[in-house]
């Protein structure tokens, strides 16, 4: 692949991002902003957005004087004209437009970073359930990698398309994992995933549901958010998930209730999950149950869990902020891995 | 006016609410359930709703139990068949419903309580200004009266239809007017109301504005805000109100800034709020400044003021529920007062 | 038993409560000042504390001309004076001060509605445990009655000593025991019951970790809150329950999954709640997952369930208000059911 | 002065940080762990703080990983083994501590940055009245230069003692200092400056005033705020401040109403504005209200105005970050200009 490189420092990626004007979008620029090794070339956003012609600012004015690109539409037209440019794009988009656009990007020798479900699950079967489309691209669904930065690394290095995990599963999975891949958990039992989120979740969008008179604290999507199946496909393990939404803007706590194997002993949980992470510096192993006020605006991960060896249960808990580790600093922690560069490149000083 | 009676007790004012599905709307059906004097007949929304048909405790989840009345559809089959049987009707509607309906409740016998602005500015010439339509129904305006429950109580005693005041100005008016009507502030001087609302001040709806993750603390329509001409036509002197929205639900808070004549001493001004207020049972004249949280969900205004005598500057702050002291209580004090009945009747033990 | 009956209106109660200076406390004060049977003859708070003498509504500025008593200081010289003249006490109390009290109480002839938890756990040897002293009335903790209104209705009509169960246990169990009584839930698995409070339910105090600044969702006292023994010991089965703290001041949410024996149908699942609740007006079997926003300032419990066929696994979901039916307004409820009056009497229209 | 350098680069600064405990101390300390020019030395608490011996990050989880210095007391013993070692010295203390101590950092050649109101006030005099305390060194007072970045430089770029000004003042005095330097304001008219903070403005304590259950909007030290006499001296104007906390985290408003002069026109209240701050990168002219949300979390002000030219009234409204802009990333601005570095150097991608 040859890129017209106009820069003199050969190694700063040209990007774009589609979907520029919600949260996973806004954090991405803002965090590309301040990325040496990334230059942000467009901001689109969809073909009918009103959004179109506004400068990014404008929309999100935190970010005045950090990024004041205008907003473009995506178009095929569009997509002709710059995309073979790129080095890489993000999508910050529905679901099915990643589906339907990202092989696109791939034959033009564009490495994607999905944040959409587009290409999470696996089993194509699953996105007409889960998802309400039949997937349009079921050859790029089995060669995306799942980009669980803590967990993928070897796959994503080598990854032109990452499927950026869920919020929910990114600090669902990030509990589970050193449990499971140590199998620890006993086979067949019930391993319940209380998942709290704030309102971003729900995207930047006018509606009744999200107005804030409205907003308490409640559950929602129970036994059937797409989370569930995203969540199961990466422990390998089946899992009651059960969201909740609560009255704060960003962060999400994961509670994770497990029964291990007769026998398990607490150094060996505590082992799995320091063996796990000791040297992942964007995940604290922390001395207390974690909370929502230390990640808000942080790409790290806490985690703290505590084992009841009269009932072999263990529960954990993991914070993160939903709309960076569980969506934009993620992405660029793959970002970063498939082009060589340390994971946490750039996210510990990030842009306001 | 003869009403077909069919309750036993004649005393009981048949009563509907025309606007049943906003915040204003919901706490009168609230109240009114607690309103052993008021029977709740029919809960109206507007023509093409989509609230239409629903029961009212489906759109506001906290009073079911309490009223599960059905949502009908206003329009003038609706008016024909059943206006005339009413003793009261309560409008939380659009400015220009009101002014295009007051005339034809009133002519069928029906007392008007009408939350909206559309009586509350006497001169017709402001609508086009202040709330961009023209008044249809000028004959009406010029024989509304002004629902300021504390100070208009024996205009209200007398009243058809009755201009319920705006939240700004209830908080504004109940600061200023002790001082006004006393002559105590230097004329021409800067008056300075600076308002601050919680958020259910902007209505119930869908909007990118109210989204949960958009709201923060500001300033909005400063010198423009139609409130502006309803404080100084009431209080007869011209003020600077800057309104803010904050985020919290419930609540809101006018602190006004006056220039007070030379002489004019601290006793003096104490004087005119106690001798204003001493037996009013919804104002209380608290001894530290009021806040949101002593008022919200309740009836009452608390007043708090400080006099500095080296710079004969006042300032006073006034807290209430902007949704109820603010819009839906003071209907129902207006309604009792026009009833015959104390100012606060059933406020003080309100449904849930 | 007799008293010294001063009203003319003899079935009216003399009630005094311990411990008026805390949010239960407060409420408690609110809900008896709008109740027809009660009247508050004392507001009582510790014996050193900083609120003697100052007035209840100097206190919660909220019930400013409500209830504007002055609190007095607990002593042995106040029990004497005036206890045996009550016909009711409610302790809004720490633990201890309940065990070290109630019998005396008993004694004067005046029923104990204990919000503490001084009396809710049977077995003695736990309040070491999870309570930090040793129990000081063991005599009247096996008299106590388990105050869970709409299970216990017959055992709180006549007993003298009533432990009104604690706010996440309330929730938990309303939802719980329609399935446990059943026997649908397979015995030994693993129950978990997600806790989420507001933060009133961490008291009226002065404490870092209530800072508004510092408060942020969090995991607490997991596998080790004294909550745990109490539900599992009114639902007869043992559960893993883990509390979370959010940024928000009232409500409670309590989210349960368990696993269902084979062959329990939905049907099965519907008509334990159905039938266990269908005649209590307090509890509101609602369409969708219950909502903080709509039992917060009410005496409600809002539940919801769904039930998974394939895995046999259900979850139930049921929000309250903490200070309310978690405390307060449960133990009203109580009062009356001891007092041969409604459940909900008085409740539905309460004090603002 | 000669400075022990044991960097190979030279100009790097050694730093301490007196107070690191607080809000103000810790934005300090996520600045300076983020500021290439700077190396954090010592993190400092007072004498007898139950921090001592803490790592920083126990107590602000967020910072974990970030920055694990432990925090030391404050002691004369201390002062005399580090403080000659220094190249500057931030001050987030009692007021008291810095009017004590900042002459002796100096003597031994360290540069001061006072984040606290210990040198704003010129008038020895006011210090009992406002701050309670006989200010203990005139002579430091004297010289001491107060740090609004925007309008001090160069006397900043000179100053070894910087009075960082307090957060009220800040977003005040950028408000106000277009108007009055041009002379556009009415003299002896009424200035109306109406504060709204979020609650670390009160600061990281325990008390029952800042409990998360107790905070609510409201007025407070109305017209006996410190910060009156602070932004009148420095505005040359005589201001009515009108305080007040409302229920937020983080972020200050500052909403000014001016009475101009006759003849004064719309042109020349821009021209005062966009001349004062077209070349200062952290103040953004924006072009509708600003809102807390944009500056929340970044060295930002935010800043409109609205002219009624029929009143010759003008509001202006101003946002800041009350920690930061109205803190410690102004007190950075005044590091880095007496350093020779760019006014808003490090500031645009802070540590998290």
């Amino acid at each position: 692949m040859t890129k017209a490189i106009s820069d003199s420092n050969n190694s700063i990626q040209k990007v774009a991002i589609i979907g520029a004007s919600g949260y996973a979008g806004a954090e991405l620029v803002g965090l590309l902003s301040n990325h040496s090794q990334a230059h942000i070339c467009h901001l689109v956003v969809s073909e009918n957005s009103s959004s179109e012609g506004k400068l990014f600012s404008d929309l999100h004015g935190r970010f005045k004087s950090i990024c004041d690109l205008p907003l473009v539409a995506f178009s095929s037209a569009w997509f002709d004209e710059y995309a073979a440019d790129l080095d890489a794009v993000f999508f910050a988009t529905p679901h099915d437009f990643s589906a339907d656009w990202a092989q696109a990007f791939l034959d033009a020798g564009v490495k994607v970073f999905d944040l959409s479900g587009g290409f999470r699950l696996k089993d194509a079967s699953d996105y007409p359930k889960y998802y309400g489309f039949e997937h349009a691209d079921k050859n790029a669904l089995a060669k995306a990698i799942y980009g669980l930065a803590e967990w993928q690394h070897d796959d994503i290095a080598n990854a032109n398309l990452v499927a950026v995990p869920g919020c929910y599963p990114t600090a669902s999975l990030l509990s589970l994992k050193p449990l499971t891949v140590n199998n620890l958990v006993v086979e067949n039992s019930l391993v319940v995933v209380n998942g709290i989120s704030g309102v971003t979740g729900a995207g930047r969008n006018a509606s009744l549901a999200t107005n804030f008179n409205e907003v308490s604290l409640k559950a929602y999507n129970v036994l059937q958010h797409r989370h569930q199946p995203e969540i199961s496909q990466e422990a390998d393990i089946a899992v009651i998930f059960n969201p909740h939404i609560a009255p704060y803007k960003r962060g999400l706590l994961a509670t994770v209730t497990l029964q291990l194997n007769a026998g398990v002993t607490s150094a060996q949980v505590d082992d799995a999950f320091i063996s796990a992470y000791s040297d992942k510096p964007l995940v604290r192993l922390v001395s207390s149950w974690p909370e929502i006020g230390n990640v808000a605006n942080t790409p790290f991960a806490d985690i703290h869990w505590k084992f009841d060896e009269d009932k072999q249960v263990v529960v954990v808990s993991c914070a993160i902020d939903n709309v960076l580790k569980g969506a934009s600093s993620q992405a660029i922690q793959c970002f970063n891995i498939a082009s060589g560069l340390p994971s946490e490149y750039s996210l510990l000083n990030k842009a306001v």
